[in-house]
Order: C-alpha cells, then structure tokens, then sequence
C-alpha cells in the first residue's frame, strides 16, 4: 500500500477540527481578492485552460521582475518538479539531507540515483563551503533548497552565487527551490532570479501554495532562461496542467502587495515568539529562517500523538534522511494557535516527566 | 518553439466571443450543483487536498458501480494518461491511427516506440476483427479509445471483450479510454467496468471534463484491478495532483443525475440533426457515436479560418496521423450554435464555388 509521508493527514479525521501545523501555509489565509477571483473564474471552467499561461505568465513576470519567457506553471511546484526530472533524465544527482522528500521521489520516478550532502548538526544543520567540492562534471543535478525544509536554514547569497558558477561551468543542471523565500526576512531575503539570464543551468522553483495559503488550488512554477528545457517542459506531460481556476487565482495573487507586507511582518514576529518559547522549553531550534520552526527536543517520543489528542498536527522529522527522533517542524500560525501549541507541548512534556515515561 | 495542436486556442482571440466547436464539451454547460460546489471549496483551498481522493472516491465508485479501491485520479484524464505511461515504461505499444494525439505524445516521453492500427476511410475508420492479430506479446501496451476520438466510432461490446482476453492471455497492458462513453445513446452504451475484477491487464480511463463541462477544473481517472499498478501510479507523481476544488467538484458532479439525463437526450437530438445537416451539404458523416462529429467535406482547404472570421473554431484533423484535407471534428453545441455552424459552412461553400477557390 502506497504511504504518504509528508505529515498530518488531515482527512482522515472525522472531526476536521484540529489545527495542522504540519502544513507550512501563510498563517493570514487565503486574501480576500483570491478567494473572489477564485468563485469569478467558475464560469470559465467550461473551457479548457490556457496551456501556455499567458495572462498568468504576464502578471507573475511583472510581480517577480523576470522575463515571462522563463516561466513555466505547474499543478503546483510538486508538479514542476517531477515534469523537470522527466524532462532531464538526469542519472546522477544530489541533494542535501535533510530537505523536502520529493526531489528524491520525483528524480526515483526517473531511475536517477540520488547522492547526498549530509548537513551536520554540529554546524546546526547549514550548507557549508564543501558543498562545492562533491559537485563534480559525474553529476547530472544539483537540487538545493533555500531555505531549507525542513531545517529553515538560508545559505547566503555570496555562497549560492559560487554554486551557480560552478554549476554554469561543469555544466551540472542546478535547481534550487525557493518556494519559502518569500518568508525571510527582508533584509537577509534574497532570490537568485537575477541570475537567470547568463546562467542557463540554473532553474528555481517556486510556489503559490505557501506564500498565498493555497495549497488547495495547486499552483507552483518554475524559471529558467534555458529555452530548451522549457520546450521539453511542455512535451514531457500533458498541455491543460494548470487549471483555468488556478491561474486566475494567481493573477489575484500578484496584486495583492499589502497582505504580502502584512504576512512578513506577522510571521517575523510570530516566529519571534516561537523560537523563544520552545527554547525557553529546552529545545534547540535551528536555522528557522522561514514560516516554520525546526528544533530538536528531548520528548516523550508519541509526542505528535499526545498533540494529535489535543487537535494539533506537528511534522516528526524522523523519517528524513539524516535525522531521527527528537526532531520537529512546526508552521508558525496563528498568535492564538501557537501560544496553544507551546502549551499543549509544555503540558506533555510535564505530563511525561511527572509519569516518568522519558 | 512548443506546438499546441488539440484545435482551438481561444486565449490568443482578445474578443473572447468565439464559439469553439473543437473542444467537445457537454453542451448543456456546468451543472448548477457544481458551480455551488466550487464556490464553497474556495475555505478549503488553505489545506492540502486528499492524497488519496478518498470521499470523491466513495462518491465515485457508487456513481460507476465499481469498486473504490479500483480509483485512481488525476488532474485531467491527461494527467492520469501521461502518469500510466511513467508508471509503465512500455517499450512497444500499439494505438489506432487516427486518435487522440495524447496517446502517443505520453508513449513518447517514456521513449516507447508506436506502432499504429490504421483505421480504413472504406471501413468508415471503424477497428475491425484484424485488430486481434496485431496484438502479440511482443506488445507491452494496447490503447483503444472507445468510441473513438476523432471518430466517433464506437466498438462493439463483444468485440472489445475479446480484446481484454486476449490481452489478458498475453499479459500485455490494455488501456482504453472510455471519456465519451458517457454520451453513447443508452441501448448501445457499453462500459467495460464490469470486467476490471477478472483481468488486471485492463486499465480504463474517465474524465469528469466532458461529461460535465467543466474543462477547466481539472478531473480524470483511471480505474483498475491491478493495485500494484495503482500503487506505482501513486509513486511515480506528486501526491497532490488533483485540487481541492477538482475533488469536491467531483463530488457534487456525480449527483446530477438528472443533469445527464437531460443531457444524453439534447445530446441526441442535436447529433441527429448535425448528421443531417452535414450530409445535406454533401458530408461523409462517419461514426459519431459520442457528442461530436466527424466528417468529411470537400471545402476550400481554408475552412478553418473562413469560420473563425465569424466566430467559430472547427477542429480541422488534417494532423492526425492517417488522415489529410478536408477531415474535420466538430461538438454538438447548443440548437442556436449548431445551426449556425451549418450556416456559416454552407455561406463558406457557396462563396468558394462561387468565386471558383475550390
């Protein structure tokens, strides 16, 4: 039977009530602009969608700074994903451990074999300057996430610079995921958009999904100024993959500037809040650089079930490469959700103590 | 530069006014249940959808008789097509020669060679008995559209159930699109679902696109005996391909029974008096089983754009592989739309003949 390991399963809870901090969502919600653009588009659905994007395409250019020409939309950035190892074959490529699982699973789908970089906890889980000397001319890919999933950690932009460059030159295809960029803080944030023009292996993968709390309406894309690998983009799945609801949804999205500044600065200070008081808990908590929290705690080890009876979803890291138990994300969300989420682990964690169970 | 190639493409006409017979869409628009099922998904979209699409699932398998865990769906028929060649990896398939050009497209980016069932113009393009000696074992894949895209020739029941035998006896994987069964007139509708329990080499596919019109949301699926096969088809993609609203949707769609009762009777009406209308002007109407119809007509070779000067987009099928000038695919639209079509094709003729262009 097919297992899905990405944590909380919301739908198999009756109750619907509880609140999903395994889902690393823009804790505002969904702007209003997108909700009605969303119900306006209905009477569209009787068409096909646009395969090429285009109104789409325009208003994201505009909104990212980049060429239109160097987008492709997907079903969501899973999607792109998987269409790009398809359209790369690659047979050898690399990954940091941990990251996100479907890079693995996407560059499987294609037989590649997957190589990694362990990230150390003693250098609290940071890409480090080594990363350079495994990325070889025997590589196909090189799949960076930044920041992190689930670590939070950024590697700065001097360094990704350096990688670009050396990817451009061995001719190693690079795709780094910037799907949580849009959470660093604006003066650490930085994006590797501008080097796409000279740097044709260069590809980032972005998405709606978290930045505009829609994980539900499936839009992700990515960039590149490699025009071929755009064409075979298109060949390699079917032409209708973005739906006609999906990208009116996010030609709303790009307007919407002021519910952007708001999430900034509501999930800086919310993140604030979190990382003091799960350290204040004892945990370690690393990188954290984005809409989530990643920390370490000695707990009882049913620790998301004990959460899960109190209505709260976390994400156990212990199914990722490189780590194990004791390991944890969180989402930031609400002021209220995460003030109960803090309390419902201290809760635990006394609980345990007290019954003598860790 | 990639090559869109389905018919219509209405997003490069600022008017928008245009009325696209190339896209065959159930003619009675989007079902009222739905529009309202759509609209209240928009709260929903700030989770993940189901992974497993198990309440569609459920509603489903009541809707078709068949069992749950023999769905599998996906972000359009498309979708699911192009992730069971992925799933599959064929080497050698066979399709019918004309189809739908998908077929072939997703057989190509797993770089499985096609061979083709050429369909005779003197048979009327109908597959005939001979068809069951060009499937060997030296096949790994089968793929018959029934009725047939852009055809409309519908295979006999019997017939089709001496293909799942044989390819059932050879192990080769027989795949057959059933997404216009649906508006087959009653007495000669016929569905293998009934078979999927005793031959796990069948894979049939479905889309929610045609029969309700709703193109632009994004729902297919595939079903099957084989869960070994379901379960790669699960491996080989993302694990959010099909939207929160495209499952709800979904939902809502398979209630509307007296929807498509209206349907297959507005359907049949308007597809006879299209046979009519078209052989009146001199057509060969081959098959048109389905909600669209297929013919021939000596016609300046401009047809296409004689008709979109006045707002309607035809599906000229001069690419088709197997067939040349003068072939042409056009849906049952509404009564005002359809006779306008013969309108405007008769005006097209009579000019040609009379200015002498064809």
């Amino acid at each position: 039977m097919y297992k899905y390991e990405h944590g909380g399963d919301i739908y198999t809870r009756s109750d619907r009530q509880v609140v999903d901090f395994s889902a690393n969502i823009n804790p505002l919600g969904i702007p209003q602009g997108v909700k009605q653009a969303i119900k306006s588009a209905v009477r569209d659905c009787v068409n096909y969608p646009d395969p090429f994007c285009r109104a789409l395409g325009q208003a994201t250019a505009k909104f990212l700074g980049v060429s239109q020409t160097y987008l492709y939309f997907g079903n969501g950035a899973a999607d792109v994903l998987f269409r790009i190892a398809l359209a790369e074959r690659p047979k050898r490529a690399l990954v940091l451990a941990p990251t996100f699982a479907d890079y693995e699973k996407a560059l499987h789908s294609v037989a590649c074999a997957v190589e990694y970089y362990e990230l150390k906890e003693a250098q609290d889980f940071k890409v480090e300057e080594d990363l350079l000397e495994r990325i070889t001319s025997q590589l196909d890919m090189v799949v960076i996430c930044n920041p992190n999933n689930p670590t939070g950690q950024l590697t700065n932009v001097a360094f990704m610079e350096k990688v670009v460059l050396h990817c451009q030159k061995l001719g190693v295809r690079l795709l780094v995921d910037e799907c949580f960029m849009d959470f660093v803080a604006l003066d650490k944030r930085y994006s590797l958009r501008k080097m796409l023009g000279g740097h044709h292996q260069l590809v980032i993968l972005k998405a709606f999904t978290k930045t505009f709390a829609i994980p539900g309406v499936r839009l992700g894309l990515c960039m590149t100024g490699d025009s071929k690998l755009l064409e075979r983009l298109h060949e390699v799945g079917q032409d209708w993959n973005v739906s006609v609801i999906a990208q009116q949804a996010g030609i709303a999205a790009v307007q919407e500037m002021d519910y952007l500044h708001k999430s900034m600065a509501y999930v800086g200070e919310e993140r604030a809040y979190l990382k003091q008081a799960l350290t204040n808990l004892g945990a370690k908590v690393y990188g954290s650089e984005a809409n989530y929290i990643f920390f370490y705690l000695k707990t009882p080890h049913n620790l998301p079930k004990l959460l899960e009876e109190k209505g709260i979803l976390i994400r156990s890291c212990k199914n990722y490469h490189n780590l194990g138990e004791g390991y944890y994300r969180v989402a930031v969300k609400t002021k209220t959700m995460n003030r109960k989420l803090i309390k419902e682990i201290r809760l635990a964690r006394e609980n345990a103590i007290f019954t003598g169970t860790y």
